[in-house]
């Protein structure tokens, strides 16, 4: 192992089967470079995200003996759930963690597209980081039609797959794989029970109606605790981080004389994106990894 | 090795002569599981504080190595520097860093002060954590009368060694051995020339005189910047955390219209204290360590 690390977080669309999702989970766990790091199935999205993270020439086989699993369990033809989806095997991104650049992941996702159809002729489209043209950088323009849209959609002029011919896979449609940032889900409670504000506050945060370039954000009420909270993806913390995010969040909440009531973190985070916010909030002039006593250590016992 | 690591910083009374500093660092090097993060030396001090890292029984091994390399090399009858000083290896203190208790450190401490005793004839006093009474705790009282006044002081009721007989080391003095949290050395910068300011916020937030029970603080003038700095050591971030010390310096300095400027560690920072730093200004309302991706994936390759 040459210590590299690179996450991959497959969203296949089974959500209720316990024993076709233990299969799977299986399947991917034959591979000893690449461990398992978190399952969550989705009753109602009839979904379920897998979070393995290992190095990436084992990466690449655990993926591909993900959709040996999962293809012979899932039928789309009969599959219903809330959540888009067009391929049994749905969405495949390569993350890069350590070690690891962009472009590592960009050619990750390009390998495995193309075996995806040699041995198993679904056809794939390569989005994000990975795309081949600029339209096909957003996941949900590829998806937009569904697997239902799919068999026409894919005959079109511009919706040629990126690896495999124009026949969508009978029972598993077509699956995008890609490469992309780490994606922080990240929270930030209002003390307030008025769900207009915290749609409004989401609107002025989010990238796509002038906000922050890679915030998405939506506004939800908490039933339980009688408030409200923006709800947010940070699709790249480096660009736009976490401290500069909750400062916009908070001014515009405070327009209204709403105050930040908490935050969360849904799922994982980068410890870079925790020492960004503790060196921004601390005002550190000169920061950098090399001053964390845990990295030196490790640093000294390798070298 | 066991995956803990406790971390030594001895202070030697020798900041000037190259080869015998060099010979130092040598041989707690031979220690194989044992790590010199850092030397440094300081001439108008006369002194130098090694860094080490590595597994207990290693270090204990390391530290005993120090003393054999450097008593040989230091009189303390020809000794003149700036710091204020009892032996040849003035300080020893052992600091817990991963999976190892406090407790441990004070074991170790136990260990090596009967061991350098044994071997070097060098008399002990254990201090902080380790003390084997209240008025032993501040090394500062300890050391107090030097090592010109130690040959009387040794000899007085409540004087007498933890380790060793009422005799000093013609040479080499005494020792003080001891136990200890990770001391954070955190400088905050005041957009201001005036000194007072410096030295009103530094007696504010310092626990000797009424502030932060693990804060101790000096008022310093950055002459090169035209500013002034709150100069701090932060003895235990666990209870005294950084953000709080900030949030404090930041208050009383506004008290006169001053802003904070910008911050500083020197030397090292354990990543719980930037993690607490984090979660602090995040307003993370549910912040554990499992959260962090690399924490993760380490314990899912080791598990």
């Amino acid at each position: 192992m040459c210590g590299c690390l690179v996450e991959s977080v497959p969203n296949v669309s089974e959500g209720r089967d316990r024993a076709a999702i233990e299969a799977i989970a299986a399947a991917v766990q034959e591979v000893p470079t690449v461990r398992l790091l978190d399952v969550q199935s989705d009753f109602d999205h009839h979904r379920t995200v897998f979070t393995l993270v290992g190095e990436p020439h084992g990466m690449a086989e655990a993926v591909l003996r993900l959709f040996a699993a999962a293809l012979p369990r899932i039928d789309l033809r009969t599959h219903r759930g809330e959540h888009p989806r067009m391929g049994a095997v749905d969405v495949v991104p390569f993350v890069p963690v350590r070690g690891v650049t962009m472009a590592d992941c960009v050619t990750l996702a390009r390998q495995v597209g193309q075996e995806v159809w040699d041995r198993f002729r679904v056809p794939v489209y390569l989005y994000e980081e990975a795309a081949s043209r600029p339209e096909r950088r957003d996941l949900a323009a590829i998806r937009r039609g569904e697997f239902e849209g799919f068999a026409q959609k894919i005959q079109t002029e511009d919706w040629a797959p990126d690896f495999g011919e124009r026949v969508l896979h009978p029972a598993a449609g077509a699956t995008a794989i890609g490469a992309r940032e780490f994606l922080i889900a990240f929270n930030v409670n209002l003390g307030t029970s008025d769900l207009r504000i915290a749609k409004a506050v989401a609107q002025a945060v989010r990238g796509s109606s002038g906000g922050l370039r890679y915030v998405k954000a939506l506004g939800l009420a908490l039933g339980e605790r009688g408030i409200v909270q923006v709800s947010m993806n940070l699709t790249n913390y480096k660009k736009t981080p976490l401290a500069r995010t909750l400062e916009l969040v908070r001014g515009e909440a405070a327009r209204y004389g709403v105050p930040v009531v908490g935050t969360e973190i849904v799922g994982l985070i980068p410890e870079e994106a925790l020492y960004q916010a503790a060196a921004h909030y601390l005002s550190l002039e000169q920061f950098t990894p090399d001053l964390i006593l845990e990295q030196r250590v490790d640093s000294a016992f390798k070298g």
